[in-house]
C-alpha cells in the first residue's frame, strides 16, 4: 500500500492600509512601490487546503470552491508556485540523501498533485480571496514538502502567485518591501507587529452591492502604470514616507495617525485609478456615501474614531478602537438598513447587539449632521463583518478536504 | 429730468477642458495653473444682465433671477469688481475733463447702481453659472462706464468676481493665462480662436440628477490645495505640457487629440478631488455610468467620437463632431431613459428627432457592447442639452429687466 502525503492547513486574507497599485515586473509580479497590510482573523475570512503528493496521481489537479479548474497546467502564475516549491523540495530530498546520507527520501518533488481549496466566504464579494488562496497554496505545499524556510522566503514564492498574497504569510500587521533587485530575491513580506500586538485595534467589513463588474486589479494596475501621470509621483514621493509613518504609528498604537493615513493612502490609490485612462472606478454611490458618513462621525468627534480603506471593489473596511465599534455599526445600520428578513445581515461574534432590531435605532452621535447623506436603499449594505487582527497560516492536522480516493469530499 | 444712464448685455457659460483647480492668491483669484475653455452658445445658456446708474439711487442693490441680494454690498468679491470698474471710470472720466476738456463729463463713477441679472437656465442645476455671471457684470459696467478697454483687460475684474468668469470674456476657445505677478496684472483670458473656427464642433450638456448638494468650488479647490500630495505634481509637471498640447489640437481641429485630452484632464482634475481630505466626490453612479458608455463608444468606434468632461458637479458635458451627434444622443437616452411623459427631456434646436420616441430605440453602434452598463432609472439623467461654441458677450439694445422707478420688470 502506498502511503499517504498530505497537508491541510488554513490561511487568512489581509487588507492593504498602504495600497500596492502597479508593477515593475509583471512576471516576477514586483510591485513599484512597498506596501503595509493588517492579516484578519481566520474565523470569518479564510483559505483552506488540502494538498495530497502521489505517484499514482496521473496528473496534478486542482478544486476551487469544489469546482474543478481544468486548465491549471496552463495558469502562470500556479505553475510559477508549484517550480519554486519542487525545487526547494529537490533541493531538500538532495540535502537529505546526498549530504546526511538517508536513504529512501520521499521523491515528492517528483509527484503529482491533487490540491482541494476552499473559502468561507464568497470569493465574488471581492475581500481579496487570490491573496489567502495562493498563501494558502504555497503554505501547504512548504509543509508538505516539509522545506526548512522561513515566512519570508515563503512569501517571495506566493508573491509569484499573486502579489498581495506574500503579506498573508504572516499574521499581524505586515509590510512588503518592494525590493530593488531585479531577480525579485529582496520583494518580500516582513512581519511589523504580531497579531497581539495592538488587541483593540479591530475591523469592519460592509460588503456592498455592485450593479458593474469592476476591472481586475491585475489589468487595472497596469492600465494605471501606463497611462497615470500620477501614479510615478505617488510611488516616488508618496509612499516611501507614508510606509515610515505607517509602521511607527503601529509601533505606537497611535489610531489617530494611523487612520488618517489609512484613509489617505486609500483615497490616493482610487484617484490614481481614476487618473487612469479610460479611468477605473471601485469606488460607487454607497462607498462614496460610507466615506461621507466617517468623515461627519470623525469631524464631530473631534479626533478619529474610525477610519476606512477600499481595495479594488465597492467594500469598505473599517478600523476602529473596540469601543468605538457599537456606534460605528449602528452609524452605518441607520443609513444602510438591511432587508426586514435578514438575518445575516450583521455578523456578530462579539455579541455586541443581543437585540438586533435595536441597530440603526440608537441616538447618533453627539452634534452628527443627520442629514449628512440620504437614508439609502435596503440591502445597499448586503453585510456587515466583525473582525479583529489575525494570526498567519496554521496546518490543520487530522483535517482533510480530500477523500480516500483523493477526490474533494464534496464535489459541485 | 434725470437722464437714464442703462446699459444690458448678455454673456456665455463656459466649461474648461484643461481644468482650473486651485489659487495661489485666494483675494486676488490668482489659479495655480492656467486653464483652457470652450464658450457655449448663448442661445441655451446665458447671464442677462441690466445696469443703471443714477445720481437718485440710495444704495447700490442687485435682484439674482427676480431676489434681492440684501447683503451685496458685503460680497467681497462683488465689491471687487465694482471697485475695478468705478476706478477705470473714474480715470476715464478725469480724462475727458482735465485731459480733453470735455464738460459736463457725466460723474458715473459716483452714482449707485441697480443692477438686475438673469439665467436663463437652473442656477441649481451647476453650470457654471457665477463665471457667465460675474462676465455680464463686468461686461454690462464696462458698457455702461464706456470704459476704453480690451476684453482681455475686463477678464483680470471679472476673474476677481470669480476666477472662470474671466474666459466667459470671450466666444469661441479661450485660454486662461495664470500669470507669475504678484499683483494678479498678467492673470488674465486670451482667445486662441473665435467660435466660427470649428463649426462642427458641437455640445451635449447632460444635466443629471444628485441627492448629495456637492462641496462648493471654491472651498473645494483650497481643501485641495492644502491636503493632496498629487495636486502640486498636476500643477507643475502636467499642466503646462497639456496647455501646449490642447491648444495646438484646436487650432488644428483635431478632434481626437483634442477628446483624448479633455477625458484625461476631467479624470485628473477629479482625481485630484479624492485625493483631498477628506475627499472630494463631484462624479456619482450616473456620471461614472456616462464615462463607461463614452468608454465603449469611443472604443469600438476605433477613434474618439465623443469627449466627456465634468465640473463641480455630476453634470455630463459632452464634445463630439456634429455627425456623432445623433448616434450619441441616442446612446444616451438608451441607457439613461427619461420619464414617459417627459417632453423636455432633449432640448433640440436643431431638429435631430423628429419623433421623440425614436430616442434610445435606434440600433446601437456597431459591435457595441449592450450589457456595459445596466439601464438606469428613468429620470436618472433629467435632459440633454444640445448646444454648440458660442460667442461673447453682447450688448442688448432697447432691452432692460428694470421698469422706468428702476426696479426688476418681474420681482419674485
Amino acid at each position: 500500500m502506498v502511503q499517504t502525503h498530505e497537508k491541510t492547513a488554513t490561511s487568512p486574507v489581509n487588507i492593504a492600509v498602504i495600497k500596492y497599485w502597479g508593477k515593475r515586473d509583471t512576471e516576477l509580479i514586483l510591485p513599484s512601490n512597498s506596501s503595509i497590510s493588517i492579516t484578519f482573523s481566520k474565523e470569518h475570512l479564510q483559505s483552506k487546503t488540502t494538498i495530497r503528493a502521489s505517484p499514482l496521481f496521473e496528473k496534478t489537479r486542482l478544486w476551487l470552491n469544489g469546482i474543478e479548474e481544468i486548465n491549471v497546467i496552463n495558469n502562470k502564475r500556479l505553475q510559477n508556485c508549484f517550480r519554486e516549491t519542487k525545487l526547494l523540495r529537490k533541493e531538500y530530498e538532495d540535502k537529505l540523501s546526498k549530504e546526511i546520507g538517508i536513504d529512501n527520501v520521499i521523491p515528492l518533488s517528483t509527484y503529482h498533485l491533487h490540491i482541494c481549496s476552499v473559502n468561507n466566504f464568497p470569493t465574488a464579494a471581492g475581500l481579496a480571496s487570490s491573496a489567502s488562496g495562493f498563501a494558502c497554496l504555497v503554505y501547504t505545499l512548504s509543509q508538505l514538502y516539509e522545506l526548512p524556510v522561513s515566512a519570508t522566503e515563503l512569501s517571495k514564492i506566493a508573491r509569484q502567485g499573486s502579489g498581495s498574497a506574500c503579506r498573508s504569510l504572516f499574521g499581524g500587521f505586515v509590510s512588503w518591501q518592494m525590493g530593488s533587485k531585479q531577480d525579485g530575491s529582496d520583494s518580500q513580506a516582513l512581519q511589523i507587529a504580531s497579531s497581539d500586538h495592538w488587541p483593540e485595534l479591530e475591523v469592519l467589513i460592509c460588503i456592498i452591492s455592485d450593479a458593474k463588474k469592476g476591472t481586475s486589479s491585475t489589468e487595472g494596475m497596469q492600465s494605471t502604470v501606463k497611462t497615470s501621470t500620477l501614479l510615478q509621483h505617488r510611488i516616488n514621493n508618496v509612499v516611501p514616507e507614508r510606509m515610515k509613518l505607517m509602521t511607527n504609528s503601529i509601533l505606537r498604537k497611535d489610531f489617530n495617525k494611523f487612520a488618517e493615513l489609512t484613509m489617505k493612502d486609500s483615497n490616493q490609490f482610487h484617484a490614481c485609478c481614476l487618473d487612469t485612462f479610460p479611468p477605473i472606478f471601485y469606488l460607487n454611490d454607497t462607498s462614496r456615501a460610507i466615506i461621507s458618513v466617517i468623515t461627519e462621525y470623525n469631524d464631530k468627534s473631534g479626533e478619529y474614531k474610525a477610519a476606512y480603506t477600499f481595495d479594488a471593489g465597492p467594500n469598505a473596511v473599517i478600523y476602529a478602537l473596540k469601543r468605538n465599534i457599537p456606534e460605528i455599526i449602528n452609524l452605518i445600520s441607520k443609513y444602510f438598513p438591511p432587508n426586514q428578513d435578514n438575518q445575516t445581515f450583521f455578523s456578530d461574534p462579539s455579541k455586541l447587539f443581543s437585540d438586533k432590531k435595536k441597530l440603526g435605532k440608537l441616538p447618533l452621535p453627539a452634534n452628527f449632521n443627520e442629514n449628512i447623506i440620504p437614508v439609502f436603499p435596503n440591502d445597499s449594505v448586503k453585510q456587515i463583518l466583525h473582525t479583529c487582527v489575525g494570526n498567519g497560516p496554521r496546518v490543520k492536522k487530522d483535517e482533510s478536504l480530500l477523500n480516500a480516493a483523493g477526490f474533494p469530499k464534496t464535489l459541485k
